[in-house]
């Protein structure tokens, strides 16, 4: 009887901890004893410092997960003792912070963390419990950190009605509603959550901008935002539609040299910072996609992006003007953002930034580097990211994006020669720039997981890492957020770290290897659908535009024969790529039309490399369910059988991929698939007609 | 230009002969210049008897193949010369056919085929061309035939409407619609195809019988197609609706011991021969899934068949009586057929042959032999094969039958001690029987290629070739059947014979190994639906009722222990399934409740070996896949496509399987798939939702 009624409570317990994923990597679970007896040794006392909100959610993040992993209530001491957390102000520290362990004869060992501000005290209070969280040694410290990037952004892509563009995990997480008489407490674990691993900006509305997010009704309710943002140390940025002057001020035109339309963002601008101080600017994506610019008036992008960067001069705000721009009239889409952009390098407003996703066509699980990146070189260039897997199996595919973001950081640009690595060409090494700052398309919605998928969590964690720190390897990144979401124990952080390694590239191989892009299908850009042809579509959106798929071979000829978008490159960088013989082989069909039947470097044809490549992918994807299903043991149901079943869509949507691909690139090459190879399970007459 | 229009000629040519499968094995394709040299010399002129429409169709039909096969017109010849291939009826020749080769110095080599009879002719000249066809050696015959069922017949399950229960290739060929007034080719093809194998009756409708189909209005059509069959040897049976008397007479009642009901079916019997004088005779399913029978006045099945085969025996007409019999409320419905037929054993009038299905429950992937086998020792039983694949995948699926037929047919029964085999039991060897027959039912529509997939043209040839001689091996029929039907290529011919070798077990394997039975969802007995769970339903149409799955283990105990169906078997039989040490391990959980952990003779557990079962019929579909795409050099593209198409169904689909019942198992298990083992790729969450 006793025996049953404390199962009854026990299994109470454990459902008041529902594992939903909701507490992401800020876990705090209870340590092993001797771990936990060893941090109760070093720290027995904090000595807070309380001048503001911030230190007082340092003082009780601290107490609280100190208390969560060990058990013990720490006290709190207007003096500093021995065995005690101190928190010191710096001036001197420019930038982030320091941890040490300092050991006094008298007192005993204390930990101090120092840095010129509250906010940054908090990122080295974070640091600590990330340490303490994987059972570090925090005996011995001395730490100095420094963020790469001055500005660390997520994009949300979220619009007014609460739908989010590319979003995979609900709706979004601004309720426009109810604000600003009643505010989510999400609002707060969000920034919370970001401040964890050092975001310090949100542009909060989607770049296809609605003109309302900056009118008088929603710059309230933002500013509610702000208000439960600022001292998480997150800055509001919104994203303006270019047309605002005229849709929303009423002017008969929102030309940019117009006198009325400066003087309207610059009153725009002031009602603004009225409301929110420290606003931190705006994002812009101005012809493109549909959306209007200054070229609607026959203006160029500077004159576009300098209107709105005075009118935010004054109050210290900034422009991010996206350099995502292509034209259904160009012969390679690819070139497009570099011919627009290099003539004006120089010409735009201190106060702006250009906003330069990584690759020159968009977000795809593999390109080169975007040419921009340190080509222009007198003007402040960011990267935008995109954590939200658009192209990369939505929420509903495990593709942990560390190594696709690590790859763009260190690719040499060769700029200033070897070694100009895309983030020194960003960070301010290489160039001077005003500002510096990074980007990330937000995977974040209202799931009760926050990201849809659990793995997808570490794409938001990986880039706020790299933000801060871009010489982070994708494998040191993995190991932590493992540990704080997972587990501690080495049987499972290995494989499973394994698996996240090598996922990114399971998913270039089972749907677009080699250098291909963009054969997604036309309504979701999840599944294949490269035969799609719509007429009088635009051709830049239809995939035969990137594989060029014939009766010859297959890729798009970007070389010097062909559209020459290798020149856009540095040398020696522009003949590595325009050599077919250089050109690595994962980006070959991305600058070369090659043969069917070209010889690679194992010997083995294209069409026998491809096919090989696709079923890699596959064979990857079912890898990833084996290792999966290892770690039940380690942690909890729920958790274990969500992830469990997203690897099986995984799979299956994998071989959905292959089969489609091959099937159709088959009439093409007119040749077999290996008979050595797994056989396609579907046929290309039921993919045509099957749906998402 | 020449060259143009002889590609055009050449391109229309080939478009003639649509390789549409619509030629079955009687291709006849030409043949290699010395193997038809070799036949030329041979065979110069054909000496044919002429007195009746079938031999008029054997000379059609030899000299048309020999000229498609060698390019040669023969001549006729009344007179016997040299090298002449001479047809005679020998009244001596009681049963079947011979061929031999003759040599006289005089007039050189005749190949003389004899027979009693002029149907009996024509399965020779159709065995000699089978010879040819193969590229066989026809210099030095000495053939003897005789058939081991003198009633050879197909059942189908044709509806007046034109739908086919359990039929997955088209609608039925009987097109009642505009009959008697316009007959179809297809019946003269349909009877062609038939009397190549041998088989000599065919039941036209359902066994869900109704009762208009021996309406006067039916018979006047049915008659049409008996005209049409007849001079091919065939002859029609129709089944019949027990309630016929009351339902299409207007009896009150149907009572087999009524007078009345007595009078109209013997004035129903007379009306029957008035229109088809060689009409076979009756199948009837009484008492059985809500069909009406004798049981329904409280009679027997005895009184039900006696009733008909008296109406029948003046004409020579036979009943076949279906033991197809089982009841809600019977603890094991594998006994009631058994239990209801056994006591009523030497009880039937002589004309009456009771047919069984070859394993006690209904036509599953694997079953043990059905106990009546050997039992009923004073009745004659016939085997009820099903051709078309109700449990078998349908025409999506390919599994080759014959390996099934042959298990069955070669069970030992031990009724009169060891080889006692089930075909012994039939065929007249062991037990004296008035009539020896053997039935399957149908699987010919009216698709282009008769049979849905192109494959499952063998099962319905492989059914004929087995109730001409049940002591063919699987293989050898595979092999005629192959080189007739595609190619005789060695290359070819092997590896695509393995695949049929071994297609029947990987059916089992990834749908119900280890003598699971009756996993299938209710609607369609296509897919996996083990949780069926109907309240209120027949619980013996449920897959509980069969798999009886628990926390214990898996399986039905048919032991003494449990329902003793193991009883309803000859010793040494009903021992060795009685003990689980000796149980073959292909039909354990028919026989047995297993636990999980039951360590079986490989020394893996229950649950291991089956999770092998399910991963290897997987892994075998694949392979299927590897085999056939290497054929495409050999066949036709229309046909290979064709295949393959089908052959990727079936990867799918055994995936499903595999999912469906390993999931659902492991529910009862609570063990992991062994994780060196391909994981899941589907949940149960969505296959219980996930329809045909």
């Amino acid at each position: 009887m006793k025996n049953i009624l404390l199962f009854i409570l026990f299994s109470l317990a454990i459902n008041l901890f529902a594992e939903d994923g909701s507490r992401l990597w800020l876990r705090y679970e209870l340590l092993s004893e001797q771990i936990s007896e060893n941090y109760k040794q070093i720290i027995s006392t904090v000595c807070p410092i309380t001048y503001s909100e911030t230190t007082k959610i340092i003082t009780r993040e601290f107490l609280s997960a100190f208390e969560d992993m060990t058990g013990k209530r720490l006290n709190l001491s207007k003096k500093r003792t021995g065995n005690c957390l101190v928190f010191l102000i710096d001036k001197k520290i420019e930038k982030g912070y320091s941890i040490q362990t300092q050991k006094d004869n008298k007192s005993g060992i204390s930990i101090l963390i120092a840095a010129a501000d509250d906010i940054n005290l908090l990122y080295g209070t974070f640091h600590l419990l990330r340490l303490m969280q994987m059972q570090g040694n925090i005996s011995d410290l001395n730490i100095v950190e420094k963020p790469a990037y001055d500005r660390r952004i997520l994009n949300h892509w979220d619009n007014i009605d609460g739908t989010i563009e590319r979003g995979y995990a609900g709706r979004s997480l601004w309720n426009w509603e109810d604000l600003p008489e009643k505010s989510d407490p999400r609002y707060t674990e969000y920034a919370r959550a970001n401040a964890s691993i050092g975001i310090n900006g949100t542009v909060l509305n989607n770049v296809n901008a609605n003109p309302k997010f900056i009118s008088r009704e929603y710059l309230i309710k933002t500013a509610e935002i702000a208000n439960i943002f600022r001292k998480w140390g997150i800055r509001v940025y919104l994203s303006v539609n270019f047309s605002s002057p005229s849709e929303l001020g009423g002017l008969p035109t929102s030309d940019p040299l117009n006198k009325e339309v400066r003087r309207w963002w610059k009153e725009k601008a002031k009602e603004i910072y009225s409301f929110i101080p420290d606003f931190g600017g705006f994002l812009v994506k101005a012809n493109s996609e549909g959306l209007p610019g200054p070229q609607d008036f026959g203006r160029t992008h500077v004159d576009g992006a300098n209107l709105l960067a005075e009118a935010l001069e004054p109050y210290g705000g900034i422009v991010m003007w996206r350099a995502f721009v292509y034209d259904a009239k160009s012969t390679d889409r690819a070139k497009q953002a570099y011919d627009e952009f290099m003539p004006l390098d120089g010409r735009f407003h201190k106060n702006v930034i250009i906003q330069v996703k990584n690759g020159p066509i968009d977000f795809q699980p593999r390109e080169p580097l975007h040419p921009l990146f340190g080509a222009m070189q007198k003007t402040p260039l960011m990267i935008e990211f995109q954590i939200t897997q658009e192209y990369l199996g939505f929420s509903k595919q495990l593709a942990y994006l560390a190594p696709l973001y690590v790859e763009c950081l260190q690719s040499d640009t060769y700029a200033k020669g070897k070694g100009s690595v895309t983030a020194k060409c960003t960070d301010g090494t290489l160039f001077p720039q005003t500002i510096t700052a990074i980007a990330g398309v937000a995977n974040t919605g209202n799931d009760s997981n926050w990201t849809g998928h659990h793995f997808a969590q570490a794409n938001w964690y990986c880039f706020g890492r790299l933000a801060w720190n871009h010489e982070l390897t994708s494998e040191h990144i993995a190991d932590e957020w493992l540990r704080m979401t997972f587990s501690n124990e080495t049987a499972f952080i290995e494989p499973v770290k394994r698996m996240m390694a090598e996922s990114r590239e399971a998913v270039v191989n089972y749907m677009m290897p080699l250098g291909l892009a963009h054969l997604f299908a036309w309504e979701h850009h999840y599944g294949p659908e490269p035969w799609l042809n719509i007429p009088d579509a635009r051709p830049d959106w239809m995939p035969s535009y990137y594989h060029k798929a014939d009766a010859i071979g297959l890729g798009f000829d970007r070389t010097h024969a062909g559209s020459n978008a290798v020149s856009q490159y540095f040398p020696p960088l522009s003949t590595i790529y325009d050599q077919i013989e250089t050109c690595p082989e994962n980006l070959l069909l991305w600058f070369h039309h090659v043969p069917w039947n070209y010889r690679m470097q194992n010997g083995n044809t294209l069409w026998e490399n491809l096919c090989r490549k696709y079923q890699d992918g596959v064979e990857a994807a079912r890898e990833f369910q084996k290792i999966w299903d290892k770690t039940a043991f380690f942690i909890d149901k729920e958790r274990f059988e969500h992830v469990q079943s997203k690897l099986k869509v995984q799979t299956r949507d994998a071989i959905w991929w292959r089969d489609a691909c091959l099937l159709y690139f088959q009439t093409f090459s007119r040749q077999p698939i290996p008979y050595e190879q797994e056989r396609p399970v579907h046929t290309l007459e039921e993919l045509n007609v099957s749906k998402f």
